[in-house]
């Protein structure tokens, strides 16, 4: 189809907002800020065969892309508002570009987020996402902040996605693992309840010992992890426990919250009803992360997660 | 060099705004919008061998890549303030992303924007920039507001980049042609001049004939240009005229700014010192562009311009 039809079959599924003054169809969006907000802005791009399998159903691909953004607003304690998005296509090929919007425009809508621009380009495929979203100036959650004795906390479970990865091509896409893989859950309703409560907050994108450590380096301290309190799904449960503990603490794509909470406070009294949360460490002054065993021990375990080339910030 | 060396190589140069209260280096940017004004958001992104020859220089890639972008504000009435950039790179090459950020920081520094995030990925060389500026709401350019009457105008000259583009790989960079098409320039200042003067604008990125098509479209108008009055630089005037119109009416890339205004308002008057602007032909009632010559007689012209699969909107 040509081009100004894929145009149109997107803006035809924006979505709408009160604060969207003009949305696509002009050389740029108009937006409505709302006063005494701060504005948090994040880009991500994806890029077939890096960040997903090159087989991947589009309407996966495009709830990916919109989810791996969400996750870094839900990181900051922001509440989502406008989506760019800009698609690198092969082809012209409307079906697959209808079956991306189903994805992407499912979790848009569950979120109240408009896309309000982006372009298409030829070219191998590629998405690049760019969100913005709202949250009070001194209310944002960032990455420095922690103090040693908070304890740490992660919502949901670890490991699934990396867990989904391995077994990509060998199950069924509606696999539990798989499905954690191709649907990340953005955690945003977690970061505005940890608004003001949390002393520092990174979503776990490239692994938890990566973005422990980039908590950790942001804060000026360390942390100590307790392996048997790493939070697994049944799915994952019953893999060997020296696998298990590899994907919980080397594997990325899990997106969930990782937070840093003053001591005796409990998490799972913050979270919104049906979003556990585990305690699984505690940090503590000296830099660097250390995991321990059941009795308080030192666990060998190579400290690097993947040097993603791809994790930038923003 | 490692991806974090990148990163750092990036936040080294940024730029700094006092409404920007946290940069690269978290989650996402936090960012203070002025209050009374609208944001004004866009997204362009470039692949190599489609948006520019894959012999580019690094730093003219960093120049168009955010030209492109600034020309959307313009188009718009904007100013700028915020850029995010995701790379996406074969090789993590410190030598080439220096390169890059020489053009890409050059442009920004002129304009006082900063790159406050955004991401690096491997893959086939291709960028991705998002852009806001600030616009009060009522005084934002658009596409639609052209009347039957008006008087259409575009600022410096047509077909330089077309014809830089046809000469690429013969002629040296520096040949005043082939550096139009490498680093355009942005009418960030005539945006701001034009803002409660101007009907409608756009700039011209598709080329004369679609770009004007998108505005008339826009305005349910109609157009007529007179073939004889199109600007043309020097460089481009030693060509023979039906090569030359060829270029001023169907070549992309040029980055002008493309306006509808009133009967008897001299562009001249309202722009800034040192940039020129044309006269070229007038708004009708009846939809459809039309090309006449000296007598006022229609040009054989094909219509299209190229169908560009790269010019969304936004």
């Amino acid at each position: 189809v040509p081009e100004f039809e894929l145009i149109e079959r997107i803006r035809a599924r924006v979505g709408a907002r009160p604060d969207v003054i003009l949305g696509i169809g002009d050389d740029g969006a108009l937006l409505r800020a709302p006063a005494g907000q701060a504005l948090v802005a994040a880009m991500d791009a994806l890029v077939s065969g890096v960040h997903f399998p090159a087989d991947t159903p589009p309407a996966d691909i495009g709830w990916k892309a919109l989810a791996v953004n969400l996750s870094d607003l839900a990181a900051m304690g922001a509440e989502p508002a406008w989506a760019l998005l800009s698609l690198t296509l092969p082809e012209e090929d409307g079906d697959w570009l209808d079956a991306f919007l189903d994805g992407f425009m499912r979790l848009a809508d569950a979120h109240r987020l408009a896309l309000v621009g982006g372009d298409t380009t030829r070219g191998p495929l590629a998405l690049c996402v760019q969100v913005l979203g709202f949250v009070p100036p001194g209310a944002a959650l960032r990455r420095q902040g922690a103090r040693p004795g908070d304890r740490l906390w992660v919502t949901g479970t670890l490991g699934d996605a990396a867990a989904g990865l391995a077994r990509w091509g060998t199950v069924a896409l509606d696999d539990p693992l798989v499905a954690r893989l191709l649907r990340p859950t953005p955690r945003i309703e977690a970061g505005l309840a940890l608004r003001g409560q949390a002393h520092a907050a990174i979503d776990v994108s490239d692994g938890l010992l990566a973005d422990l450590g980039h908590l950790c380096t942001a804060s000026g301290v360390g942390a100590e992890l307790v392996a048997a309190r790493l939070p697994a799904s049944a799915a994952l449960a019953g893999y060997p426990t020296d696998q298990r503990l590899a994907w919980q603490l080397g594997g990325g794509d899990d997106y969930e919250l990782l937070f840093a909470l003053p001591e005796g406070v409990d998490a799972g009294e913050l979270l919104p009803p049906g979003l556990d949360a585990t305690a699984i460490g505690r940090i503590i002054g000296e830099p660097g992360v250390h995991v321990l065993d059941g009795e308080g021990h030192q666990l060998a375990v190579a400290r690097a997660g993947y040097q993603h080339f791809g994790a930038a910030d923003g």
